[in-house]
């Protein structure tokens, strides 16, 4: 089977504004990984004139058509009666789905009300699609020889199951998806989107794989992907590539896919098997929250010390009254007696901090918003670096790089301590 | 001028599924917000004959069509071209334009490469939408009579700009809108969705204004919208509505449109001239990660004790080693010590503290994971709540409701004790 998929979004709720359209991302990740070429997507709303038209128009220039939304138990639920009007065909009661309905009702003590039995009614000739989750099942048709049709249900949850467990099946079965397309993303911290481009220049024109380069909270990713006919041989494709990528980035690559620099710095403090105290003053906890989010860090994790008041810096930290006074909350030599005083506290091997003006206030000619201070201690030194984050004047900015640039010094740290 | 608007996005990266679509939000809820009725949204790639095509496809149904994306100074950047070769119209290099676009390269102390030179061609009779933070500016354009077009870079902060501070004036001006559209949204804890939607099933029948319901992250939302000739009709449309809701809604009702429950509790604070202190188990520092996002929180926050670790719960928070081995971390009187404890060591007059089992290790039959206990001590009482969390057994979720429901159960009491 060959030819083109297309995506039609459903919902009055798209065309507000009230909800972002995360379903056509997910669709069209999908379809990429599938090998399945798409060349549009359409978004209407719940009226079944237009959604007529927008059927009509699907027709002429694609040969898979992939419609979300509509399919509740409301009245303005009307993607599956129109989609069988267009087509001229009645719609049946499935009794199996009507079943299926009344039994998850049941499953929750309650009685199926008279407008789900709405979600029973399928064009004649279509196959159900099941949704394991919920009471909108989905259909698969062929309304006429060479045009596939699908439908699934707006709630994201729903449709990734049912992409999983019958679409996909149903595509590679129909010989929509000859190959897939598998990805790798490498990342990487401390290297501005343009020098590390710069630096791989080379690898951007490659085809199979293809290497492209993205920038999202400050963390610059690679995405290598191969098309292959299976997984394995993707992964083949890939794997020499990813190793030349890596070799050039050296140190800045952090990680692969879903890591976090928490992740990284994680993996690194259990292989010295050694522990970690925060403490943190403009990120507010930020830090400990980043480091906790990976499952099992209280193997190296012990915990920290938010100081946000000088008077916490002084009584539980041991910073020097005089220190503060001289140089300041947001100096080197306070952000050092910072990690020093955390570590000494919790007993821990190293201590990590921030201090910094994260605005919209407390900013200074000398001390601009986004002057940030990160100091880091173990038993023989204490060191510290000076950023600033200021140039957007964005609190959250500030904040979010401080805790990435703490984590990543600590891993550099780490590593060129192996 | 009447009509409806049709918003194309051009991008293969939307296609491949790179990147969510914030754009098409953006601006439905711009439309929505003027009163101006949009029906269909389209995703195309950078393919000059598939443009064409839809642009055939949105000139039979819309009279308003806004571009966003295939601005930039690259080959695959073929918008404004595909549009001009469209409407049968040559592209003219506008000096102007080109003066910009230099002056922003020699700003940053570069030189324009002649690619960007691209940039300054115009079709023939478009005026110039000035872009202040890129070089790509789009389109305005009449290119038949009653059809306007607009086109705007993919970049959103530049989009943003632009929308507002050139295309909101122009469609006023062509009489695009007439009215405008205003929303006030109240946020509520503590109440599911569907109780809520119960309480006010009458309002959710209103036309003007309308009241339609939303949940994300535990907050459930209600939003208010007037459609008025001004703000300020649509205001005063808006606040008898907004005052009934609260008053059904009650306590559970804790903001406005941004406000987070960290404002909430903020204001309640600074209100009580009161101090606020926090220990932190398995949210690692999240509780005064949303404390310290709201700017100025240092008036009332002096920090916290992430005691990840047995050992810093006992040593910094003063919790009984005996209680620790007889109750378990997890436990009504560990939460009570904790926050008694952080209240003393950071000596402020309220201490809030969390300890629970986010998963996926650490659950039993006796605490299974999600279930967390939140301790709340002032001067002359500590107590505790006992929260399950575990239903999605989903790690994130369960830190996310403790420090939500730990902020909820501090504004609550703060609210009784006026």
């Amino acid at each position: 089977m060959t030819g083109s998929a297309e995506i039609i979004c459903v919902g009055t709720e798209l065309l507000l504004g009230d909800i972002l359209n995360s379903n056509a991302q997910y669709l069209a990740q999908q379809l990429t990984q599938l090998g399945i070429s798409h060349h549009y997507q359409t978004v209407v709303g719940d009226n079944p004139q237009r959604l007529a038209k927008a059927i009509a128009i699907a027709c002429e220039r694609s040969r898979l058509i992939i419609f979300t939304g509509g399919l509740g138990p409301t009245p303005d639920d009307i993607t599956t009666a129109t989609i069988a009007n267009f087509f001229g065909v009645p719609l049946v009661e499935n009794a199996d789905v009507l079943a299926d309905i009344k039994a998850k009702f049941a499953q929750r003590d309650r009685t199926m009300s008279n407008n789900n039995r709405k979600q029973a009614l399928l064009p004649a000739g279509a196959a159900v699609l099941k949704n394991p989750q919920g009471t909108a099942p989905g259909i698969l048709w062929q309304p006429r020889p060479g045009l596939h049709l699908m439908t699934f249900p707006g709630v994201p949850r729903e449709l990734h199951t049912m992409w999983k467990t019958s679409a996909i099946p149903y595509l590679q079965e129909q010989g929509w998806s000859s190959g897939i397309i598998h990805s790798l993303t490498l990342k990487f911290w401390g290297a501005s989107e343009s020098s590390l481009a710069t630096k791989v220049d080379a690898f951007l024109k490659l085809e199979n794989p293809t290497v492209a380069p993205y920038a999202s909270n400050g963390v610059i990713k690679l995405r290598i992907s191969a098309k292959a006919d299976t997984l394995e041989s993707a992964k083949q494709l890939i794997a020499p590539i990813a190793t030349q990528l890596k070799y050039i980035g050296g140190i800045d690559c952090f990680g692969e896919d879903n890591d976090t620099l928490g992740d990284a710095v994680g993996r690194l403090l259990l292989k010295h098997q050694a522990t970690l105290a925060v403490a943190e003053s403009c990120t507010g906890g930020g830090l400990g929250e980043m480091i906790t989010a990976v499952p099992g860090s209280s193997a190296y994790f012990m915990g920290g010390i938010i100081s946000y008041d000088n008077t916490v810096k002084e009584r539980l930290l041991g910073v020097a009254a005089s220190d503060l006074a001289k140089s300041g909350a947001v100096s080197a030599i306070v952000a050092e007696q910072m990690a020093a005083g955390v570590r000494t506290q919790l007993a821990t091997d190293w201590g990590l901090s921030i201090t910094g003006i994260a605005g919209p206030g407390g900013g200074s000619t000398i001390k601009p918003i986004g002057l940030v201070y990160i100091g880091l201690a173990n038993d023989s030194e204490t060191h510290h670096i000076e950023c600033r984050f200021g140039h957007r004047n964005d609190r959250d900015w500030i904040r979010l790089m401080s805790r990435n640039t703490a984590l990543d010094i600590l891993r550099r740290t780490l590593l060129s301590n192996t």
